[in-house]
């Protein structure tokens, strides 16, 4: 009798290992229409095949967040089924657009994995997550921690791991020869895209609403008035969608007993999603790239039913070149109260924690200067 | 700090206004599947390219109610956000064939802003809104009418608006220059697309169902068996999908203290959809086009969990040409008991309100005529 | 007044009789994007353009579990939209790969019609229903018996039944032609499509999990980890998605009264599904075809909020070319308890009844063998 179990415990990671994710993934635009029914965004890059391609993409871009949650979900079944929570999300960069049609296949390697001094049955795992098209072009590349039980899996129905010596095979050099184990928290070389490499010109776009470069200062605090309730069907098959395979989000029978929350809970990549998506009116709809984000961790779990909001506070700005700049928001997600009931309440959102907070972020995004004003 | 807010008040509207409304999407298969996964109809018009094409069309035709509500809710960001409710459908056409690739975008003209005389905190908003594609065809016109609180905005987060003074501009001349403030209800001009011009070869179809032009006699009731619960992550994903930004639809902490159901409640729009699917195996499994829709209103709200049902009475019909003819229905939605039942209580169905009925309009169908006849 | 009502009586079917089912539809990638949002399976033939072209398929396969439903839920317009229960899958195989963009349609042919002899207000029916593409090339095929109330419908809204003389005109000589009546319950004749006719060379996959012929011996019992709580939007929007139009399945009002559960229950091939796909990890991650399904039954109906679980065990194993060999599984489908805690309460998983099963079938899969051995 077999008992096949996925994922790892902590004794299992060695530093060095790299995984293939055993999901290879052609996207497609069913995948895009599920993210749409769930992650209202504006901004016309993601939905619009005509002014992507104005802007000089091939065609409408893959959202960001469909690529970190497909990436992020392809981990899982080597590195996170058995985990106990998601930590951090480390210097995430969205290096060249993805489209659909392309088939999207994922790596990682182990950058460390070190035993909990306080707590000694867990510890934390370190690695660098790396997801890449047909061609071996890099997509999507980040670092997350997770918590993971110390010990060995047993029953492990894993292929053995078979160590990539030439990087190259791996399929990305640059970016994983890169992965020295190092944070690179303050990493703020843009990362753009070779469509956007030179002077960009902003496609015409009748309802373009505000928020461009200009329209941000430092300092700047945006409460975000979009809500979202989560629905129970909805999350599981985003969950699905993305091949995540922690029982965690989806397998109630196995949260009444094994889940901090006694019941499902709604996978972190989604609510990172929600959090982005619920600011974007007044944030992206006119950004011309997500450069990336950094230092992003959840602090609260999020279950079916609970409604999410948004607040946004401008870190820095800063000249790009004659069509854009760049401009570094803090991003914060709560839940079941509006950010203005809890800044009303004495609450300081952008610091330290409260009952309601669920994630917070660092971004950079590349913004769009008004076109009207560049006629004056 | 700021708390950017959408929608507009009564006193932010003035007639002739044109607002390009900020959603600019390309409709593609996924989001044509997430409409078949609400809406059964088994018009392969919608369904089956081989069928499609042979009746002459480049590709199976988008549904029109999926325009519809596209069409609809990319208004909601600049008129509708805040409204108390959506009063009436009107001169609702479907000018010419959308297909999966078509990048849809949406403009609307302000034909009247007018308070209510025995309400003074509220009044009627009255526009015309146009859908096209990427190259200026109209897909979908219609007026309607919204309640909206009188008053301005507070932290109106739009753009200033760019008035139309050459309507072509707007990429719908004809259109756009017939919304011209009359109502025009008596509007029984067929709008029938191109490809529909001359006489019609209707295709082989080996399944096909009854409900040709000959079944339908002035007069008839149909009481439709078809029922549907309306789940609460289905209504919320297709009211995202189509952009609908109003928080009534899918944040329930708003909806404690804003909704006039205190719960979310289900968007217009959907039910519209399913009054008309519910009918569709019974009336429109032989129709060629949806010539249009008008007199449409909706008198109560529908809940997640609700059972939808739907009736039909035919109240005209006329020849067109060698292949079809023209019927015009009365399509109503209840909720939550059979239309028989209903009857059988001696509730008078196509006329006046009563507690169950949700929605009721009028509209034209093209039908095909029997292809069996023809040769007798 | 008039009430339209679909499905048949007992007495309505004619052995002999084919019905051409309404339904005509493009499969297109928005159907099988939600279908990944509930069936998680790392098969890269259903998901990886790039793998099925490398092993020598036009473009990633449409999962058979699909195909399944379709065709399944096709018929139930015709067949079963007034059964009572649908009773056995017979002989179920996928002759040749669909792929996204084929335009599906559905014939059965009536093979049987049999009053129960203990009660005698109900009977069996008995079908072979065949799907095709827009070539006549049979893409899915299978017998099924369900258990239909006796007498006529009143009502009926079907066109007439046009017996097919010419076998040929039904597009599928072969099959149709071969549905004698006679179950082929002990069929072991592979059935591969004419991509899978030659040696085969096993693609490179970088992630490639365990699971190829060698790892599995006659006898193994595996107890799949994996589980699955239905979510309540999410199994009516695929029932409707496949055309299925029995009312058991989303309307709650019906249900009150007519379902023998009180409420809504989960379609029968969504639960195949489910226990396919919940064993895929395991069994079926290195499948190069499913071959066929047999003697599958419901025994135990599955309700919104239900969690599954699946076991497999291994029937027999034999050889079949240099590249791949075919193994014979049983597989379980359980409710709402672990595999492993009904077996440590000594149930039998894979002989008889128990009150937590769901689901049985037999299945032929054409497994890889593991290419890293052929070098050896």
């Amino acid at each position: 009798m077999k008992q096949p179990q996925y994922g790892r415990f902590l004794d299992d990671f060695h530093i060095g290992d790299i995984y293939h994710h055993p999901w290879e993934v052609t996207i497609d635009d069913g995948m895009l229409a599920m993210f749409a029914g769930s992650f209202l965004d504006p901004n016309p890059l993601y939905s619009s095949s005509r002014f992507a391609r104005d802007l000089g993409f091939r065609d409408r871009v893959v959202h960001p967040l469909v690529m970190l949650n497909l990436a992020l979900s392809f981990t899982v079944h080597d590195v996170s089924e058995q985990a106990i929570a998601h930590l951090a999300y480390i210097d995430l960069k969205f290096p060249n657009a993805a489209y659909s049609g392309d088939t999207f296949s994922v790596y990682s390697e182990i950058l460390g994995a070190r035993v909990s001094e306080s707590k000694p049955d867990r510890g934390v795992v370190h690695l660098r997550t790396t997801g890449i098209n047909q061609d071996g072009i890099v997509l999507v590349t980040f670092e997350r921690k997770a918590l993971i039980p110390t010990g060995t899996l047993v029953g492990r129905a894993h292929p053995e791991i078979r160590h990539v010596t030439n990087k190259d095979e791996a399929g990305g050099g640059a970016v994983g020869s890169g992965s020295d184990g190092k944070h690179r928290l303050d990493s703020v070389l843009p990362v753009l895209p070779a469509e956007l490499a030179g002077e960009i010109k902003v496609p015409r776009w009748p309802g373009r609403p505000l928020g461009c470069f200009e329209d941000f200062s430092v300092g700047d605090v945006i409460l975000h008035s979009s809500g979202h309730t989560v629905g129970e069907s909805e999350h599981m098959q985003l969950t699905l969608l993305t091949r995540n395979s922690h029982p965690l989000h989806f397998d109630e029978v196995y949260c009444r007993d094994r889940s901090f929350a006694k019941t499902r809970v709604v996978e972190g990549g989604l609510v990172f999603a929600w959090a982005a998506s619920l600011a974007s009116r007044d944030t992206t709809a006119n950004a011309l790239w997500e450069i990336g984000y950094d230092k992003g961790s959840h602090s609260a779990p999020v279950l079916a039913g609970d409604t999410l909001y948004a607040a946004s506070q401008v870190l820095d700005k800063r000249d790009h070149n004659l069509g854009s700049g760049i401009v570094r928001f803090k991003l914060l997600g709560v839940k079941n109260e509006f950010p203005a009931g809890l800044l009303k309440r004495g609450i300081n959102l952008f610091e330290g924690k409260f009952e309601q907070k669920v994630f917070e972020i660092e971004r950079d995004v590349l913004l769009a200067k008004n076109p009207l004003n560049r006629r004056h």
